[in-house]
């Protein structure tokens, strides 16, 4: 098949810079500029449990301006100087949706993800709102990440994350979302704009055919790049009138379609993705903290500051002030902080 | 399906210890006891590149007694010290199967393996011979190898290994391909003999149907973990009377079914498929140094004593005996130093 052959660098088309999935650069997460060591964050957390009622803001104030590599010294010398985990401190001492956010934000990514992932395959729920999770995983982290994440969930379930999928999904999603959750993209930024125009048309013949789940979309959308593939999206908007995103939505309102949408959003542009979590979640009668959560604390170091901006051009409005104004209490003090600002 | 529900701990079936993916345990390579400094080993190698000829002889004495972590260090400490990698030192020193085989042997082991695939997938030869060596990363490594594999592929060749299958090998064994390389199999022995007789069941009826690239097929072989594989293989022995590798050649002598025989030796006895590759390198007219070599140095610092048993019980001879009667020159030389032997 021609539009497989050997990739070539030709006029790369930069979208989001490769940094975007790497901790740092567009993340809102604030940090101290002289951090503490592990033992005062441990000592400072222990009393922040310790005594008549615990020290919510105290918390707040450590973990929530540590980072991933901080707050894992801190979980290992919590535990090496108290015989217990932080984790297990935190939930005897937290509850409600701000113990869940702090002790998600506590874990590693990759052990946090592997526990979400785990939790959306055991759910008994219809439709694919709660596959987010492993769509995000796969299209809107790095290789690195994934791969950690399988390991991850090796070790806490016994088995595989590939396995669950396939006991818990039924074809052709599971089809699509092992494609993906198995996925070891390159990279870098090398885009053929040859190939993209092919896959384009080859995208667009699935969708007119109403052949989603054919072999051909999968290997497009789990083995090639996401820079490539977004010059691909690109393509099938030029040449094919509309965004693909809105003919798969035309060609039908399915599951597959759903997942299919969800999955060409969170590589075309994983800011948008996370905007819209966001939106959702807090637009409407009630809120979905699970969501608001996930969504803040996953990309609290990644590019919340990008997903704050598509926030604001989709919704009109800030993020910072849906947040403030649709949460309370401890949840919003730590959700507030991780968005950078002040309580 | 029922089948693919959550493996739970059942009458766990060692056959092989975890181990036997690891470097020690089984291997072949005789390391000193105290091991010279990464800086005298560069400077000996130096020594044995220059004047008049080359030291053959000063190059097999040390590198063929250094692991991969070793070998790791004198890469590094070469090239700060000469300004040239070792790699391209080697190039311009030896030639023939010698050279070939140090160099291999000299490269990490994510990257030999990425580099043999990539050739693999670039040649025209028929069959699906060329092909052994992706079977043997993804159904003889650990799941740590399979991804340094997959990221140095990324690394190398600017594209993913996935990407390079489907542009090369046809379907359906594309498909199996695809599913084996991304696959990050649970690493420990957990077997549930109630999924194994199920599975047993499925390949039964799949190689009795021909249908040997369904789905259910790729998920099973490539997801399972080797433990509990190994047990479907027992069960489908035990309840359909055959082995279900003697099956899939009854059903039909087709590239398809080759690769599924090769994919299941290997997961079933990663020694047994690797005294068959050293066998039939050997045996005949010509000896095939590429896969003598291959099988050789990857599995040297794994599993070799287990492959010489292995080659005793189907060859009945020894496996030491064949390469030196077989071989000449450093190139015998450099191989029986691997296999523990004294030149």
């Amino acid at each position: 098949m021609k539009s497989f052959k050997k990739l070539f660098t030709s006029k790369p088309k930069p979208h989001i810079p490769e940094s975007s999935f790497k901790i740092g650069g567009m993340g809102s997460l604030k940090l101290l500029d002289v951090i503490p060591s592990p033992e005062d964050d441990s000592h400072k957390l222990k009393k922040a449990f310790q005594g008549f009622g615990t020290d919510e803001d105290g918390i707040i104030e450590i973990l929530g301006h540590r980072d991933a590599n901080q707050r894992k010294k801190i979980r290992e010398t919590y535990h090496q100087l108290y015989n217990e985990t932080l984790i297990d401190a935190l939930k005897s001492e937290l509850s409600g949706d701000f113990g869940k956010a702090v002790i998600l934000w506590t874990y590693d990514p990759s052990e946090r993800d592997a526990r979400l992932a785990n939790e959306a395959l055991k759910s008994k729920k219809k439709g694919i709102k709660h596959l987010e999770i492993i769509v995000e995983i796969s299209c809107a982290s790095s290789p690195q990440h994934i791969v950690a994440v399988r390991q991850a969930y090796c070790t806490l379930f016994d088995h595989s994350l590939e396995e669950d999928i396939v006991a818990s999904v039924p074809p052709p999603l599971r089809k699509i979302l092992l494609g993906l959750v198995t996925s070891y993209r390159y990279d870098k930024e090398v885009v053929d704009t040859d190939v993209a125009n092919l896959e384009a048309d080859r995208l667009h013949e699935a969708i007119k055919t109403k052949d989603l789940a054919n072999d051909d979309i999968v290997y497009i959308l789990s083995t090639r790049n996401f820079y490539q593939l977004r010059t691909t999206f690109e393509c099938y908007k030029k040449k094919h009138g509309n965004p693909i995103d809105k003919d798969i939505e035309k060609s039908g309102k399915g599951d597959l379609e759903s997942l299919l949408r969800m999955v060409i959003l969170c590589i075309d542009s994983p800011e948008k993705h996370f905007a819209e979590v966001v939106g959702t979640s807090i637009i409407g009668l009630g809120t979905d903290e699970d969501s608001l959560t996930r969504a803040i604390i996953s990309r609290a170091e990644i590019d919340m500051m990008k997903v704050k901006s598509e926030y604001l051009n989709i919704y009109k409005s800030s993020l910072d002030d849906a947040v403030t104004g649709d949460t309370s209490g401890d949840y919003r003090n730590f959700l507030v902080t991780l968005l950078g600002g002040k309580i």
